[in-house]
């Protein structure tokens, strides 16, 4: 019998989960839909009945050890959820949850911390002890990992580096505040970027028969690829904001490397390189060089299962 | 007989070492001349001797157990100091230096992370595993306490709050960078911040009758005292620019409480009031009205001994 644990992450629109070997093969997945209108008991319902079902015929060869869940704003203190956006769901306690179903060790964090783990355990981030992985998708995430444990900080809060100031003043933030660093180095940030260079310069682009609606970052980086002026502008302008933001985590948190996840890293060298720059302009001398900007080694497709089912391998140890 | 350690502070001017208890009282303490100039082995050569001779009269009563040292660019990892500012050492072993002393347990750290631990171990932190330490003196320093631990990521240089960017392209700071924050929020910060402001505004100020080079931060916390409109409006100033960095710190770190300490915190309220109020309007929901903001429980003139003891302390537990 092999060991493996259940990873389970929790999106706005839909629900992953699957199988993790302690290598990081992932033995099945799933994908349901959140249905987030309706109670987190109703999901939790069908993730384990979808689960009990396909576990069925591997139930000889593995051995369910633990639990591990992703879920936007998820305490890992608490082993709750409080008020998570696009979910109509309030307070929930996951843990009390998930353990109706399976009494078996479950941690609960958030994406991000998740991540962060998975990385560690399974992909960019292997050996190392200090690190910090930032996800860039809609919005910018971030789990901070310290002498190899994600550093939680009082209330299990910590590593918001979407909401540092990045622009004083700047743009409206969902969270309430202004400038946040996620409303410019996000997917949503460069359309943001992409919207006001349109206004400010006069270079021809594709990018200007495209509604505001329908531009993505995907579509930046495409007409950024055939040399479109205002996309390459809009991807420099992003890493230098980012690259900026990073130095100065640098000098609080002195990690190894810091990796890079999610639909925006996607573009690779177009936002790593001037990332990459404006970070190395703006650290102290000590670190100049050494501090590693990588991208994430887990498959878009695979790491949120892997980083969920990481957080309970990690609790396991 | 009780057990002591011993605590050294090694200053650009001078060094202070004191014998202390586990519950942090000072049995004595000394200063003499650091004398930069001079190779470390001197230095370490005067401190032993002094204190091997003060000791005889208290050998029958306290037993040393370990040696605590905190310098300006201290490494934790190496025991050692590189370039320290204003001391002509190069690179020096300082954990070696000291062993052929005494051969006892020995740990260095820098200043601003000594200060952290002597904190939570006989100060205002007492009890708390998750705080940020921030000392405001000639610059400004920060030591970081993650889960009861001091946080020195992957090469020991952890903390460089001082170093966060605060304004861009702003002040010239003395690490090579523009717009620090320990340029603005500092006792040095405050006189660049008062030359600023008599030259923008247009108010009487007993300040202009002072040359740059004698301002200092006791004078214009003794003017804004008397009501001087540009030393209130430089604390409000020096209040803001810290009061933001801080709610960004806690953004990523979701400390318990950030305590202050050094010169410039002891403008008790005319510095933290200003501070609390920015670091509100800038902290996350979820944040706000649940970070502490206080003042250091150590005395001005124990806390480096203190803090050297403390660090050795901690290690021993």
């Amino acid at each position: 019998m092999t060991d493996v644990t259940l990873g389970i992450d929790i999106g706005g629109t839909n629900t992953v989960f699957g199988i993790v070997t302690e290598k990081g093969e992932i033995v099945f997945k799933e994908s349901i839909p959140t249905n987030g209108m309706e109670p987190a008991e109703d999901l939790f319902e069908r993730i384990f009945k979808n689960y009990d079902e396909v576990f069925k015929q591997y139930s000889s060869e593995y051995n369910l050890v633990g639990i591990g869940v992703g879920a936007p704003d998820g305490n890992y203190y608490k082993g709750s959820i409080e008020n998570p956006p696009n979910l109509n769901w309030g307070y929930v306690n996951v843990k009390e949850l998930v353990q109706r179903h399976h009494n078996l060790p479950t941690a609960l964090t958030n994406d991000a911390n998740a991540a962060a783990i998975g990385e560690m355990q399974f992909g960019a981030a292997r050996g190392m002890k200090n690190f910090l992985e930032v996800t860039l998708g809609t919005g910018l995430g971030s789990g901070i990992v310290v002498d190899g444990k994600v550093l939680y900080g009082h209330d299990g809060f910590a590593g918001e580096l979407g909401h540092v100031n990045a622009v004083r003043d700047g743009r409206r933030c969902g969270c309430g505040k202004k400038g946040c660093l996620e409303t410019y180095a996000s997917a949503t940030g460069i359309i943001r970027t992409v919207a006001e260079m349109l206004a400010n310069y006069r270079d021809n682009s594709s990018l200007r028969d495209i509604p505001y609606s329908k531009i993505t970052a995907k579509k930046i980086f495409d007409a950024a690829s055939s040399g479109d002026k205002i996309a390459i502008n809009a991807f420099k302008y992003t890493g230098k904001i980012l690259g900026e933001a990073l130095a100065d985590a640098v000098a609080i948190l002195s990690p190894e490397a810091i990796v890079v996840f999610g639909g925006l890293a996607q573009a690779g060298d177009m936002i790593l390189a001037p990332t990459k720059k404006h970070m190395e302009l703006n650290l102290l001398n000590n670190y100049k060089g050494k501090i590693k900007l990588i991208s994430s080694g887990l498959k878009e497709g695979d790491a949120a299962v892997l980083g969920s089912s990481a957080l309970i391998w990690n609790e396991l140890k």
